[in-house]
């Protein structure tokens, strides 16, 4: 196997820490979710960091199983592919469309070759830790190392005796964007900028630079830039013997500009000397990435910096501290723990900048600015998460996402560094902000935040994109199918959950005319139901189902009507503010028990799509029926969360996938943003201890779900030595427990 | 005749001056020389000027004659083309070699369209002036009108009434690189950076940023950005609907950088609405260049500016007075005169920064930096004809040359912008500096001059690229033939004029054993010369002639050996600092004079090409020739100098041509440079006055050269009243006399 080859570092393979205790850092795996499409990278970072040091392994070899330029591709490594071309810097986890992954650094030997066709590599020796990644690049006896603090890379690199290269390739990358420019400010520092964006191709304004500094300790014996210049027809290539080809800048340090360029450092290396590089980044400007790089990272010192993005892991990691269970269990949960700590991340600079929501107006934050909101998927469960382990960061997410409001006039919906890509489905803001305000984390402008719903829920004209059917949606309570394959359904099917919970917070803010119409239109969903097919049904512009119907349509992403990225059973369980409705509509309990079960049983259950998540705890909704919950929860685990690269089913989505298992693992999972409880599972772990923060939550210490027994099923559950009602339990009852007792039989 | 139809502008076509005296600037045909490779534009600037702004013809449709992609093209502007895409900023007046001509401005209406293949448009109603170009743009019924002060240009367009744009293309232009960034600073100013360079394909590595801004003097209804996308795979483009395309950028303001972008503004027009551009360019920064507009043009303007250029030219070109001739000729006269004030150009910004030679570390200088050196072209008359005219200028720019050997310890050879091109042949900086010193201009640093010249005429190894072959030369006293197409003789036959300018220099500093060694390579033109040819003849790494050899070979650019863009009749007598001499090695007056004649008789003589500038006036150096000289010039001059667009045989050469019209019209012709002495024809005018710098020249006003009679060739010379001896006059005499009486029989 050769994923023996490429392993996590436990502590085992780090020598100074041998038989020491296990930490939580030493039970994560990065490089589980990088292949099977779970899309996570083994790049280096710290906690919600906004820089991440990634290898870069999809392009310039047919060595590779996967090509970013020959299919649609996401993620800057896939575990199988063979061939680096470089660490690339500022790179997304878990998402499902191209953007970042650039600023790719190469370190090669021999000749000068700037061609990534030509200058990669393969590699072997491949180990990675959070803050932490290497190989050994085998071309040229490399060995490549990375790490980062918040928001500057740093790699370095062992050389054998020779001439070596450092190259920073500034036309490649993953996002759809090209064009960068790069100056050389001294013999060891270059700086520029380079466009990103696109993201998803579905708003191909919304790009944006990234601005860098790039620092390397030791001064080169030689130092260019490069750049690939257009052919020009047959008469002048006679003439201009760089046409068509990579010309090398040899003698040039002002601004060089192009599709394709990049930068060079030549050194002639002793065997063994190594070489740090640093790499940081800004969002505002060049200057701001050299504050980044001489706040974070003032002197470099590989070691240090690495020490100090490992401590910062372990104490996050720590959070929680997991007995029982297997190593790879734990492996598992950590690194799902792990995968949630990476976005949203860090975007302001460190003097506060950052550039405004759209507008990109340079601003200034108090406290942390985070970016990368893929709220479709994390409102479901990572920012549920961050409510309960992280609740003031939780805050300062909730925080930035007014701050977009205030900028733009919009809550975010996917929003990535300051622009809104308009992807997915829905109104995601409200359940994450309605969950955290109904878990008591209020310390904010809600007054600000119920303008910006209202506003989205409201307007019906074409300013609303947040919305952009929200005039039928208003009209009808549904949105009917205008186009053969638009998202009608998938869109509606959000709007209920967003409405339901804007309903619940203008309820709580006393607005009970507001509340109402809110709460009506979240009951829209019970439209969609077709006795027929005994599913979620799109809706034709007349009024009538669309007929045919085929509801397994959908499937591997084929296009279909009405439902995006998922067929009609994907979608019709999918009402988790009302269950008792849902049933209902549904023929009853003994009906819907069975139609559910069948969705498992018939293999109709996407267990990547994200509106399928809350289906197996749907039971726990119906009592007596919450083993049914218990048994898939724990299948599914077993199933598709595995200590392995293929260890995550699909697109991790910014952690949510990652999340399922991590809050399944603990034994409580959140059914239903807005409703502040969990529905308790079987915990993986014997006994799970979580630290919370006295700020939000008065525990005097630390709250322990311990399980009794080793069954499969829970028999009872005690808290505080109290016998609880029932499988759920609520976010204050959670938060103001010392010990949470699960007996299992 | 279309001509007719664009005519520079006489006064008689200026309302406001009809019937007023005829000035100088009344007398200047920008279109003069702007086809028949003259390679001149008729773009607007100011004498000296760093900025030009040419209307760009030669690009994007079949209409035109000429593209620049399909052949060897030089020149922004050709006369018989027909298809203008816009303004390009900055560019060269009269070279062989592409570069510069970039920063293209276009107006446009109807819907947005950035393709210049498609965006241009056929013109009528041209028309121009010094500091003054117009045309009307067919497509769009658009008028457009440049000027511009030093360093800024500023076009108008005066609209009809609807959509139209102002667009600044920054991926095209004549220069050999690419690559460009933009960035939107407010909704009336982009500011930016352009690479350039590469200048007749010698020196891959001279290139250079050019830094801009433009602002538009009225809030556009929009604006934005667009950049050609690169295509990808099928696949990706069936996402990516900007692939292969140009793409809008519609809302983003930050840096945009790549191969082919630009920058459009949007008006909603009414008819005869005006919008004025202003384009500020710096060599040193994007805040010069601002600097440069805010000094240079703080409110703009149009009218007033182009008064303003139209003054300084008037006032240049008034330097020399004209009486007498056709109005073809005093055309042909000031035009030339106008063609030798473009280049060398001021180069500074106006806080007196400029980028160091090759360095391009920031300086600051005190009196004008000057660039655009084509020295192997301008110290045959050019550089004599400034230190006659504007001493002080010429003066500035030694001053500049002197600069650039202390930044980059070599004197220019072909300088542009900074950079060294190293283009032609030998070490031109050294009689164009001796002969200002041995004119008397002579407030400079003649030590560091001579410490310059001394190192490039002694360094034979591999540093000394301004004589690459040095080491053979300083052996041989002649440079063999190495390669098959080299250009040794070509090489050593101006290092012979170099060296010999050299000796007089250090004889003039006492440095007597150097003036010997000098003196006698200077003479090492002897070796070259083979009876059997009759001519130079390339000398073989043994010392035997090449054999066998064709002395008619190399016309036409055809590749020769030995000698560069000419066969051996066109250097054989290019020894002007040693004609007596030569006169003995062809065999005596007599077999020399029928040589000589011969080389016109049978079309031997190759007017296009500088080495043969002199030949003509070799026959004054032989007393009782010299009607030949009177003779040959007259014909030449009428024959090949005349009012129409064809009216310079072959590239102008940064003015060289234009100024062997101009001198030899004025009745003055310097063969010799270092031998302050002018070779005197036939005026062409009855009167010429010479307005002279009393600074220089001690003369109480003014300096007329008179002809008498009508006849062809001159019977006497009388200075001051006294009769002069000989048909040679020397500089000092000329520049302390009142009157020069040319008698004509």
């Amino acid at each position: 196997m050769p994923f023996l080859f490429r392993c996590f570092l436990t502590l085992s393979l780090l020598g100074g820490l041998a038989f020491a205790q296990k930490q939580p850092i030493d039970y994560v795996n990065p490089f589980i979710g990088t292949t099977n499409y779970g899309t996570t990278n083994p790049g280096a970072q710290m906690p919600q960091g906004l820089m991440n040091v990634s290898p870069f392994n999809v392009m310039g070899s047919t060595l590779n199983a996967v090509d970013k330029d020959a299919r649609w591709w996401s993620t800057p490594y896939e575990y199988n592919n063979k061939y680096f071309t470089g660490f690339s810097h500022v790179n997304l986890s878990g998402v499902g469309c191209p953007d970042m992954g650039s600023l790719l650094l190469m370190a090669t030997g021999g000749a000068l070759e700037v061609d990534y066709h030509k200058y990669g590599s393969t590699y072997s020796q491949e180990a990675a830790r959070p803050g932490y990644y290497t190989n050994t690049l085998d071309k040229y006896a490399i060995k490549a190392e990375a790490s980062a603090t918040q928001r500057v890379g740093i790699s370095r690199f062992t050389f054998p005796k020779g001439q070596h290269h450092i190259l920073l390739n500034l036309g490649e990358g993953l996002t759809n964007e090209t064009g960068a420019s790069v100056r050389r400010v001294s013999d060891t520092e270059v700086e520029g900028s380079k466009l990103l964006g696109s993201f998803c191709y579905t708003n191909n304004q919304a790009v944006y630079p990234i601005y860098f500094v790039l620092r390397v300790n030791k001064k080169p014996t030689r130092a260019g830039s490069w750049k690939f210049q257009r052919p020009g027809a047959a008469w002048e290539n006679d003439w201009n013997k760089d046409a068509g080809k990579y010309k090398l800048f040899t003698d040039y340090r002002a601004e060089l500009s192009g599709d394709d360029i990049g930068s060079y450092f030549t050194f002639d290396t002793q065997a063994g000397e190594t070489v740090e590089v640093q790499l940081a980044v800004s969002f505002v400007s060049i200057e701001n990435a050299r504050r980044n790089l001489e706040a974070e990272q003032p002197v470099g010192g590989f070691d240090a910096i690495r020490k100090q993005a490992e401590a910062a892991w372990n104490k996050d990691l720590s959070k929680i501290e997991v007995e029982g269970g297997t190593d790879d269990q734990k492996t598992v949960f950590y690194t799902a723990l792990y995968h949630a700590l990476i976005h949203p991340n860090v975007f302001q600079d460190v003097n506060g900048e950052y550039p405004a929501m759209e507008t990109r107006e340079t601003l200034k934050s108090d406290g942390n600015r985070y970016t990368v909101f893929s709220l479709w998927d994390t409102y479901r469960n990572v920012q549920p998460l961050m409510s309960l382990l992280f609740p003031e960061r939780q805050r300062d997410m909730i925080r930035s996402m007014i701050g977009m409001y205030k900028e733009h006039g919009w809550m975010p919906k996917w929003e990535l560094y300051s622009r809104e890509s308009y992807t997915m489905d829905g109104d995601p803001a409200i359940p994450v902000i309605v969950d955290a305000y109904m878990k008591g984390i209020r310390d904010y402008d809600i007054n600000a935040v119920y303008e910006a719903f209202y506003k989205s829920a409201t307007v019906t004209d074409s300013s609303n994109r947040i919305r952009p059917d929200n005039a039928d949606y208003v009209k009808y309570h549904y949105v009917p199918l205008r186009d053969s394959f638009d998202n009608s359904v998938s869109h509606a099917i959000e709007y209920y959950v967003a409405d339901w919970n804007l309903a619940q917070l203008a309820k709580s803010l006393g607005k009970t005319a507001d509340a109402k119409l809110f709460e009506e239109r979240a009951q829209g969903y019970k439209k969609y139901y077709s006795k027929e097919s005994g599913t979620f049904r799109p809706i034709l512009p007349d009024g009538s189902f669309l007929t045919p119907f085929d509801p397994l349509m959908g499937a591997n992403f084929e296009p279909n009507h009405g439902f995006h990225e998922g067929n009609a059973w994907n979608y019709s369980f999918a009402v988790p503010h009302d269950i008792p409705g849902l049933i209902k509509l549904m023929g009853g309990k003994k009906n819907f028990v069975d139609k559910l079960q069948a969705t498992f049983d018939k293999g109709y259950f996407d267990v990547t799509n994200e509106p399928d998540m809350l289906y197996p705890h749907i039971f726990s909704e119906i009592a007596g029926e919450e083993w049914r919950t218990q048994k898939l929860v724990s299948a599914i685990l077993q199933e598709h969360f595995t200590n392995t690269p293929a260890g995550i089913p699909g697109n991790d989505d910014t952690g949510t996938m990652s999340t399922w298992a991590s809050m399944n693992m603990m034994g409580i999972y959140p059914l239903c943003p807005g409703r502040p409880d969990y529905t308790v599972v079987t915990p993986v772990f014997d006994k799970v201890t979580i630290h919370l923060d006295p700020a939000y939550h008065q525990v005097a210490s630390q709250l322990v779900i311990r399980k009794e027994g080793k069954g499969a099923y829970i028999k009872r559950i005690k808290v505080d030595g109290k016998v609880n009602s029932g499988f759920k339990i609520g976010h204050q009852q959670l938060v103001h427990s010392k010990e949470i007792v699960i007996e299992t039989k």
